[in-house]
C-alpha cells in the first residue's frame, strides 16, 4: 500500500476503535457551589456501572480540599441556612488526570458568581479539547459555553435560566425543547435531574441500551428516551 | 378548667402545633457502601428548599472521616474500578446533634455486609425513637427495619431486593405495590430514585404542595405524585 493509503486505514481503523471502545476513564468537575443532583444523578448511574465495567473517576477541583453545595453569596441564602454537603476531590486543575475519556461539567448556583466561576471556565477550555466526550449538565453548558467548546455546536441548558444564559453565548445554537443535546462528541443536558436521562442515554449509546434499561430499572428511575421530549421548555 | 381538662388541651395545641410547624433540622446518615442517589436524590431538593426556609443539616456516620460509596467487598468490584466519590461528615453517631426534626436513612450495598452496617442500625434503633419524622430510601428500611424502629409499621423497600428483605423483618407489614409509604411519622420509600419523589410528597405536605412543585419544576423533575403507582413493583 502506499503511505497515503495506509495512514488513511490506519485513521480509519483508529476512528473505529475511538467510536467502538467504552469510555474508562471519567471526571467530573467541582466548584463551590454546585447543585447536587447534576452531579449524583450521572454519578449514580455510572458508579452502577462501574461495577460491572472497568471504570475510574476523577473529582476535578481548583484545591484538594473538598468542595461543597453551599451557596456563595449570602443575598441567596437569606434564611441563613447551614445545609450544604462537601465532596472530597482527587485531583485539581493544575494537575488533573494526564487522560481523561469523559469529561463532566455540573452546573448550580456557583457559575452566577463571574469570579467564583473563572477558574472553572478555564479549566474547561484548556482540558475539554484533550477528551474523547465532553457531558455537561444543567448551567454546565454555560460554563463549557463561556469556555469556547461549544461554539459552533448545537447545545441546551436549564430552561429556567435559558433566556438568562443563552443570549450572552451567542456563538452557540441554543435548542430550548431539548431533554438533551448531542452534536458529536458533546452532550449537553437540561436542568438538574436531565442529567440523569442524559447519562442513560450515553451509557446505551457506548455500552448497549440493555445495560442503560438495567441500570434505570435498577434505579427505579423512569427513563425519558426521547431527547426531544422535554416537558420544562 | 379541671387539671386533666387543661392537661388535654395543652396537649391538644402541641399535637396541632407538632403537625403544623416546619422541620427545620435534619440529619442525614452516611456508612461505607451508600447508595449516591439516595442521599442526594432528597438532599438536592431539601438544599433547594434550605434556600427559601431557615433549615440545618447534619451528616452523621460511625466517625468524623469522610464516607465513600464505594463497594465494601471486593467481590461486588470484580473490574477493581477506582470509581467512588466521598463525602464529608459533621457529627458522628457518639456525638449526634441533640434535637432533630427529621432523620434520613439511605440504603446501598453497604447495607448488606452485617458487620459494616451494624454501627448504623444502632444508632438509628436509639435515635430515631427521638425525632418527628424518620424517613427511609431503598433499603434504609432494611436498616431501620432491623432496628426495630418500624415494627407494626407498614412500609416498602427497593423493589429488587424486595424478597431478599422483607422474610426476614417479619414485624414490619411490608407493602410491595408502593412508591413510597406513610404510617404515622414515618416515611419509607422503594429504590434509589423514589426517594425523590417520597422527599418532594413529604415537603409538600409539610410546607405546602406550591413549593414542592416549584421545587420539581426547578429541578426539571416528573414527579410521581402517587404514591401506589410503582411501576417496578
Amino acid at each position: 500500500m502506499k503511505p497515503s493509503i495506509i495512514l488513511s486505514h490506519f485513521l480509519a481503523v483508529q476512528a473505529m476503535g475511538a467510536d467502538k471502545s467504552e469510555p474508562v476513564n471519567y471526571g467530573m468537575v467541582l466548584f463551590p457551589g454546585f447543585q447536587a443532583l447534576d452531579v449524583f444523578g450521572p454519578l449514580d448511574a455510572l458508579n452502577n456501572l462501574a461495577w460491572q465495567k472497568p471504570m475510574n473517576l476523577a473529582l476535578i477541583a481548583p484545591t484538594l480540599k473538598p468542595y461543597s453545595t453551599a451557596q456563595i453569596l449570602p443575598a441567596n441564602n437569606p434564611h441563613n441556612s447551614n445545609f450544604s454537603q462537601g465532596i472530597v476531590t482527587t485531583h485539581t486543575y493544575a494537575r488533573p488526570p494526564r487522560d481523561l475519556d469523559v469529561l463532566i461539567v455540573p452546573g448550580g448556583a456557583g457559575t452566577y458568581d463571574p469570579e467564583n466561576i473563572e477558574p472553572t471556565i478555564q479549566f474547561v477550555k484548556r482540558f475539554a479539547p484533550r477528551v474523547k466526550y465532553l457531558l455537561t449538565v444543567c448551567t454546565g453548558s454555560a460554563v463549557a459555553g463561556r469556555a469556547g467548546v461549544l461554539d459552533g455546536k448545537n447545545a441546551t441548558t436549564n430552561k429556567r435560566s435559558f433566556d438568562r444564559i443563552t443570549p450572552n453565548i451567542p456563538n452557540v445554537n441554543w435548542i430550548r425543547q431539548a431533554r438533551w443535546v448531542v452534536d458529536g462528541n458533546t452532550w449537553t443536558s437540561s436542568g438538574i435531574s436531565a442529567g440523569i436521562d442524559m447519562t442513560l442515554a450515553f451509557i446505551g449509546d457506548k455500552y448497549g441500551e440493555d445495560i442503560a434499561d438495567t441500570l434505570a430499572s435498577n434505579m427505579e428511575y423512569v427513563r425519558n428516551r426521547n431527547s426531544s421530549h422535554d416537558p420544562f421548555a
